[in-house]
């Protein structure tokens, strides 16, 4: 149903979605009565690309998760992961309750052979283009061999909604030497070394921006604080300009002046084309919208969905792990 | 001898520091030759306000710091420590190696009493001011008990350097629920709570920059991806904003006439402001400078030391530690 904003934000996403890609359809899953009621809005209608399927509840976006994994069996979160489990869609999207909707797809999709835990990763923009980052907080605590299958999840996601064929990948540590880190994380570049992929070595958080490699691996604790403080930083730096430029009549007038080379800068930082956080190690495609997100920014989470599926993500890191296992066998 | 800019940077700030705190001395420590240079250049004179310690090796940035210690028993770096332990200096500030200055320190001043491990500390700007974070890299495997010794210590220097009388204290976690995190840091949680610090709870990576809390404690595997996410993300802000006030003469024409907001937001988020890291824990008070500052930064750091030193920091960390072990007695 869409996160903070519902309908208003996921229907007119799907709709635009529709547009850009001629192949694709959309399910839409929640209460009738409002999609009904935004699809009318927007004198939009249902035909055979664009379906809807009933739910009747909704999961709060402060729901405990297992709540509304035990509670709401008719929820628009577990009927369109249903859908996905049934193979009548192959992905689902959704801003909601986060801790939710990993808890349900996890019960009902059950991860993918050798995948142990399932990881969330995101892209971010980078000095040279951009990086997928994974854990981003489903794990505050990882051993070796999660890490590793982090690697193979991050590889096999960048591989295929960037089409790169052998993306690198940063193993995130206090320091690019190998004696760094602690026990895990030194365990786990020894498994990367001998993963097949095409591990870089150890990155430090520096790298992160820098975009030194195209995957960095990290826990989940240590992933979302950096993904956190990165967004506090950046808040805290867009106030401060503010209010630079809105100190005096010369600063606001400088700021004028200058508002079309702030927006240049503006739109190469817009998080909302970041959007999408994939719940990867699932025997199904689940991405994840920021619950804020408009319109505009739930279309990156839908397009997101759209590649992994079209780039057949699952099946290559089905390959991928079972190759690992024939290594380790 | 001063990080990559040797007597340059810190003979100048020392100098300068003499100017601004009329009751302090200072002790330059190196190699004669080069510190009478450099005072020789400024047309300074050594008095007894200004003394000079020689010592006649210097550790290298990259050596590693089981050789320094070892191995240079007449470095700068050693003999301006063996000062602090003799009682003929009251603080050490260097620019030096990290490591091998953090190896030196602990092996010949020795750890405060109840204190296991020694941390670093640093100041970060804020939206409400500054906080000071710990630890940010000493200490990549922490205990509970590791990270209530941090926020002990924490504490105790804001009260020193910022005057404060309680500063409050927060634990760096995934979320601010208690029931988030690892259960190291759930059961750190438990003994801040027990302490009788001012905890705050648990904080986010997004309540760094947002002055939440004036201490935030986390481990260092953390606190160093945290920092060094920060840094590489304001490098590529300034990058991208470089990029686009230089894309055409327009842009170029606007960052011009916006020049004086421009400065006045660096000079907000100038880090040189915030230079200077302490090192916690130990019998005697040492200050590590960034090893490229320049002497505008460095002096921060020397001011750093005269305050830990003038508002007894170490028997405040001393008393606060006594006071836990006999509540826990």
């Amino acid at each position: 149903m869409g996160g903070d904003h519902g309908t208003s934000v996921t229907v007119p996403a799907a709709l635009d979605f529709l547009g850009r890609q001629p192949d694709a359809r959309v399910v839409l899953v929640g209460l009738p009565d409002m999609v009904e009621a935004e699809l009318g809005r927007l004198s939009a209608r249902r035909d055979d690309r664009l379906l809807l399927q009933a739910a009747s509840e909704v999961v709060a976006m402060d729901e405990p998760p297992a709540q509304a994994l035990r509670g709401k069996r008719d929820s628009s979160m577990r009927v369109a992961i249903d859908l996905v489990k049934d193979g009548r869609a192959d992905a689902c999207v959704s801003a909601g309750n986060t801790g939710a909707l990993m808890a349900t797809a996890r019960f009902v999709l059950k991860m993918l052979s050798g995948i142990e835990r399932p990881a969330i990763a995101s892209f971010m923009p980078t000095l040279r283009g951009r990086t997928c980052m994974l854990d981003l907080g489903a794990n505050v605590d990882c051993s070796a061999e999660h890490l590793l299958q982090f690697g193979v999840m991050g590889s096999c996601l960048v591989s295929a909604v960037a089409h790169m064929e052998r993306p690198s990948v940063g193993l995130l540590n206090v320091g690019e030497e190998e004696i760094k880190g602690n026990e895990v994380v030194k365990r786990a570049a020894e498994l990367l070394r001998d993963s097949g992929l095409n591990f870089f070595g150890n990155i430090e958080g520096t790298d992160i921006y820098r975009g030194t490699t195209d995957v960095i691996v990290c826990d989940g604790f240590v992933g979302n604080v950096a993904l956190k403080t990165s967004e506090g930083l950046a808040q805290m730096l867009a106030q401060y300009l503010r209010e630079e430029f809105n100190r005096n009549l010369f600063s606001m007038l400088c700021g004028f002046i200058a508002l079309p080379v702030i927006k240049r800068f503006r739109h190469r930082i817009d998080h909302r084309r970041y959007n999408g956080a994939s719940l990867l190690g699932l025997k199904g495609v689940v991405v994840k919208s920021h619950g804020s997100a408009d319109s505009y920014a739930f279309g990156f989470a839908i397009d997101r969905a759209y590649e992994e599926v079209r780039h057949d993500m699952l099946s290559k890191i089905g390959d991928r792990m079972s190759s690992l296992g024939q290594k380790a066998a």
